[in-house]
């Protein structure tokens, strides 16, 4: 025990120092991936201070993306990290109690890293006509979308920080201290405007292929989202890397022969049956839990390389929904790392 | 002609050099200002997919800042800056033709820079359960807010490309091929919802007090945020920059006399009187240039340090109202770095 804490406080002062050094990158910047141009119709009462009150075009379902690549950038496959519901990319950056986020972290590990918010939310585009729209009564109340607004009870429940609201696990590993500072990552969600499918899903596809080969990687909403831009186009993902959402189990022999090309990492946190939730969250993550077992023996059975990486059977005890976020975010961070190395580049290079 | 041509061919070399090296930065991150907790009963019908339909709380006005330090950042004073209308900080990034945003320039330049979504824009957050109150049929569809988007065809004529749509100007400075890029920048405008006064102005004071002093600067909706945060809390405003906007001309003594103790800059580009806009677009640049040069006098009169840099008048000309973003941003970033230098950071060393 004495050996193990040791250990642990060395690799804890290791990657302090690795982590507190300037940061020396090769490049920065942000770019848009899709979206479509609309023409839009003013309404008959046009509303007179909107610059949309004129019949016009506006673009929409584009998909805004951050990036930073390392020096030498090229000796490592791009990561791609999408956030979940009523948060945006913010999710990946400095963690609630002010800690470095995965963004960063991966960054200093060599990795070129792409921040993109989901269309519809943060800095990506959507059509919000439909609200105009019913302002000025030509269309009816009931097709406005639902706005889904993460409340701070839902979040304490269901990112489980502990059983019932304000009261954590005794091994909680989220900074539940800095509760309110992740409860103002949670901003208005409008995917209900979108279309069907969603255009993230076709946008990631295309930065995949932009980027001449990424390893895309979800959480929550997106948990999956990486799967369905693979099924669009696999041609650019080189991995995928699903966190603590669903998983599809109705994909056709065809979908999965796709997914099967594609090394896939799923991963869940601690405490899935423990927390007291009802109506849509009633036993959502053990339910979670069992589709992406079963995804995973699929994309097995179809001859392909998956792995479910669920925490507690290995060992790492405590984890919320929010892991990038939790006080042993560099911990899992570096099992992704090493998932990465082993199971998308060393392929690469046999190859 | 020919030496002039020479001079600006070796500055041209000279940015370029030193926008090309790898970029070391001492530290880098996001954080939060301000937010208030708001409690939401459910509507009568709740919404069933809705985290919101039981009663709860959440945070909304919060301001999202995104930042990055240079070594030795104690050298000058932060800057903030803040987007405009149906924009985010992506104002501020990489340009719609793909060269170097004012963020990354004024970073290399020694300056921490801080980028702040709009309190209801982007990453910030804001309260939408008017929304879904409207879908409920609890609240009349009147009270919904007017969304502003911006159109591609008031984009081009409101932000001075051209005088007509898709017809640049022949000195356009904006990169007009890459039009489409900007627009894929413009994305719903919601600041209808907020209250008033506009929560972004104090969160903006509070980020100054925050920084020990930061230069504030805004653009078009945003331009004069600075000027009404420094009214709320001077004391962490060192500087304010006010680049194309409407500015108030309806100051009290007392307000004027706290504008006087802050160095003032406000800046505006070329064409002011040549766009063929109707509505409220009519002549809004020429009147808005009357109302900042009245402002601007009535802060020297009360004794203050205000200038107004009218860039054709200073013999640079074809600037849009994008001009972070125009083909010659970075030497307009060199005028502002330069102002800062002698008109915020002398005085400072000075006291």
């Amino acid at each position: 025990m004495k050996k193990f804490l040791a250990f642990t406080l060395v690799c804890s002062a290791l990657i302090a120092a690795d982590t507190q050094k300037p940061l020396t990158i090769a490049e920065q910047g942000s770019f848009f991936v899709g979206g479509e141009t609309k023409h839009i119709a003013p309404p008959p009462n046009a509303l007179a201070n909107s610059p949309a009150a004129a019949p016009s075009d506006i673009t929409v379902n584009q998909m805004y993306v951050q990036y930073q690549k390392p020096v030498d950038a090229q000796r490592h496959v791009p990561v791609v990290m999408v956030h979940g519901c009523c948060l945006s990319s913010k999710t990946w950056e400095t963690t609630p109690d002010g800690r470095m986020g995965w963004n960063e972290y991966f960054l200093r590990k060599g990795r070129s890293v792409y921040l993109a918010d989901q269309v519809s939310r943060a800095r990506s585009g959507f059509d919000a006509t439909i609200i105009n729209e019913v302002k000025a009564g030509v269309t009816p109340a009931s097709k406005l979308p639902n706005v889904l607004m993460a409340s701070h009870q839902v979040a304490w429940t269901v990112f489980r920080f502990g059983p019932e609201f304000n009261k954590p696990f005794a091994d909680e590993q989220f900074p539940v201290q800095a509760a309110d500072e992740l409860y103002k990552q949670m901003i208005p969600d409008f995917n209900a405007v979108l279309p069907n499918p969603n255009p993230t899903w076709k946008n990631m596809a295309a930065l995949a292929v932009q980027l001449h080969g990424a390893v895309l990687m979800g959480h929550s909403e997106s948990g999956f989202f990486p799967e369905e831009s693979a099924l669009i186009d696999p041609s650019g993902v080189r991995g995928v890397i699903s966190i603590e959402m669903a998983c599809r189990t109705d994909m056709t022999k065809p979908q999965l022969a796709t997914m099967a090309k594609i090394p896939t990492l799923v991963m869940f946190g601690d405490h899935l049956g423990d927390i007291q939730a009802e109506g849509p969250f009633k036993n959502i993550w053990t339910n979670n839990f069992d589709t992406c077992q079963k995804f995973v023996d699929q994309v097995k059975g179809a001859g392909g390389d998956a792995e479910l990486m669920y925490l507690p059977k290995m060992g790492i005890k405590g984890n919320s929904h929010m892991l990038m976020q939790d006080k042993n975010n560099l911990q899992l961070a570096d099992l992704i790392l090493t998932w990465i190395d082993q199971h998308v580049e060393k392929k690469k290079a046999a190859k």
